[in-house]
């Protein structure tokens, strides 16, 4: 009964960040897989998106996005698994306090490709701060980018 | 004659930036002051730009952009100072190599306001790599975020 | 009553960092201004602390321990700020929860000097986290690092 | 001939850094693996690298140094495997100027143990920067911290 309702409410979440999201949406960010261990977000590759227009390379901004998303992602799956109470008003309430301190991005490789693919996990968790690691590939699985974000939690 | 040509090549790095980079059109970014010192950039707060719905709340990623954009647009001022050369062909060849090579953004508070000022200016400067430091305030003066960013110049 | 309880805690906070943390003994690092608002930290340059025998420059471990123990201590004497209780009891179970969780440090130049001095402030203040910025400078004032680091507090 | 000039150069650097470089004499750093992929330091828990005195715990500082120390040893590994010229005199020119330009060290648990390994592998090479990441274990494969490092090359 608890794990379905924590299905449930993760399920909740992945909608929260690709449908309600303006931003988000702006970016065309869909939610690939989601799990307590590891999501995973895609963008394909659109003119707006450009940063350099000599070398059709996504804008670094898009990428800090992506990485920034995938952390805060990872970081409430892993809240959820820990909670008791799954009543949207509670969700609500504590996801809505839930926000990126600091985030670090380590730029590898100029962003090209039809199609990025951002991963996430967790790599120091806890009731007040989590920090996550994020990655950046393309379709090809060319390694663009490393992040790594630090996020209130409670 | 040299400072002409350097005030010249600066205003043509402003309207890349501001007008043929699609992203940074995408977020409405106008270049408000530029010069050897010091660039400022703003935006007006948009329903696309927002992050978390039920506090209106600019986007994580919006903040990490501007000021990425902030910390380029300095340290390619900062390279500029310091050319002999202002052909447009040098100076595209030159200025397409610019790249981050790292960011990092503090999230101080959350990003309420109608309108975004980033501005940025040079910790470290070089013939490889520049560090820039950045901020974000809204139009009350209100300190959003700090950014830190490392930027491959030769 | 309550002022004076705050200056004592603090005076203790300060003598535990300089006389009762052996690391930063080693470092012969000495408090020469601590309040509310600010810390300054200084330590002499010795053959001990050198990084690079070549130039006698401070080994850049040096210089992070030196910013991590003045933003640790800055967000000590804010966190006493806010305190109602400063039993001995108290502040140690609340000071030894007190840890980085985070640090980033510039290096913008050397570190050539006789004499080294950190200082801190905070930028982001709270509950469970706060965000302190660094400097180090050598006694000519020439400006070596700056250093950002994130504190769980609670 | 090369590759034995390349090992040959490699140990020199080893005995650079673990006995010529003062502090990394105090905090009693040993090179255990080093070849052109990956990095391996370690160093013994010592009443003098104790940060916290209540819970006996490595100071973060240490933390920080052997990060930034395993980090710049695989940048110059790195650089080193491109190389053609190996004359004593050629590499201390070359690599006095390597040089950290920042570091963000990432605290995962508190430094408990008896003893502590750092190892480090390159991100990203390139012929004027390079970015490295870096772990520190306890002697029980306990993690406790995550590095990440730019450094200068050229």
């Amino acid at each position: 009964m608890k794990e379905m309702m924590k299905k449930m409410a993760l399920s909740g979440i992945a909608t929260l960040f690709a449908e309600q999201m303006p931003f988000n949406q702006l970016l065309g960010i869909r939610v690939t897989h989601y799990d307590f261990e590891r999501v995973e977000l895609r963008i394909g590759m659109e003119g707006k998106l450009v940063g350099n227009p000599f070398h059709n390379i996504l804008h670094g901004g898009v990428t800090a996005s992506l990485l920034d998303v995938a952390g805060g992602m990872i970081v409430a799956a892993s809240c959820l698994d820990e909670l008791e109470d799954f009543s949207p008003s509670y969700l609500k309430e504590r996801f809505s306090r839930l926000g990126t301190i600091d985030l670090r991005v380590d730029y590898l490789r100029p962003g090209r490709g039809t199609e990025f693919i951002a991963t996430a996990h967790i790599i120091r968790s806890g009731s007040k701060v989590a920090v996550a690691r994020m990655e950046l590939h393309n379709e090809e699985g060319t390694h663009i980018a490393f992040g790594t974000g630090t996020y209130l939690v409670g």
